[in-house]
């Protein structure tokens, strides 16, 4: 059995492939449209929320990426288990893995699209720790220097930003800051990265 | 193959295999022990630190777990891996794989032992976002109910922590706060949770 047979069977595959094979953000093939294509078609949840396809712009086979409401700093996404599962401790192996490789590749290419040096990785693992939406996402942020006065100042906008999202999800409230075709736009511009 | 033949050539036999078939945190077998006696013995690196085996309280094949100088919350530890990397893009597949699945069952355990109800997972990766030991680690944080005023004030504290940590390690300066023996016995507590 080779490496990438063995990460297929983990749902690791693709992604994998990519990495080990070429250690890179590169287009590898024709086959990827189609992949993008598919997945504009597909169904995301997020909690008891539905996600439109086109604020999402990287899919694996257990996770998906998707552009904020509000981000905190450009590039601030959201990387999620397909499966609705509240607390971290709950995601299967294959799940927790391909989770964190998507999270990997995305944070990899959002710091170089957004010519920024650092990332910070978050989860919010349940109600105490400032999760509002009870579905597992990583917080992605591209981190410059001097981005925030004080570097832990840019959680207190993470548990600001939750705390809208919940609202915007949940309320259906009209959205301030951002429209469905910013977003998009957004997620077009991020998911060329990684044709 | 069988799937543990799977996980274990991808370096995440022993943890997952016991996720799998018993999906909790039991005692499975004798071979534990001399495992934990293994993991004793050996030698674990932060950075250009070496690690005191005593302060070390769970280990992988590519990961290992730690207490901490200056905990911000009962159970806030450490997580990393085994190779010294700067950054969280550069560890392989199988160490971003094992990292987390490590995490994840240290949370599990922490979280219960700790009666906590929920977990902030954080990774400051770059020197911009709040890294000050240049070695990939994972902050595992047990939260309750009230335990920050405002959530979002544990990343202060966090960081605060963070720079004091390196300054003890770096400068070899006396700790204020904790004793070796007192991280290692904190240590020990913890590594029976995982046998």
């Amino acid at each position: 059995m080779t490496k990438l047979q063995l990460l297929s069977s983990l749902g690791l595959g693709r992604n994998c492939f990519i990495r080990i094979s070429w250690g890179g953000f590169r287009t590898i093939s024709s086959s990827t449209a189609a992949l993008t294509a598919k997945m504009s078609t597909e169904c995301y949840t997020f909690g008891p929320y539905k996600i439109d396809p086109k604020e999402v712009f990287y899919s694996s086979p257990l996770s998906y990426a998707m552009v904020n409401l509000r981000p905190v700093v450009p590039g601030h996404v959201l990387v999620c288990p397909r499966r609705e599962v509240k607390r971290f401790v709950d995601l299967t192996v294959d799940e927790t893995s391909d989770l964190w490789l998507t999270a990997q590749r995305v944070g990899g290419g959002l710091e170089c699209h957004h010519k920024a040096s650092s990332l910070t990785f978050t989860i919010q693992d349940g109600p105490q720790s400032g999760q509002t939406v009870p579905h597992v996402h990583i917080h992605i942020l591209p981190r410059r220097e001097g981005d925030f006065e004080r570097n832990d100042e840019i959680y207190d906008a993470i548990d600001v930003k939750e705390k809208e999202m919940q609202e915007t999800l949940d309320l259906d409230k009209e959205r301030k800051n951002r429209s469905p075709e910013e977003m998009s736009r957004e997620a077009d511009e991020y998911r060329s990265l990684f044709l």
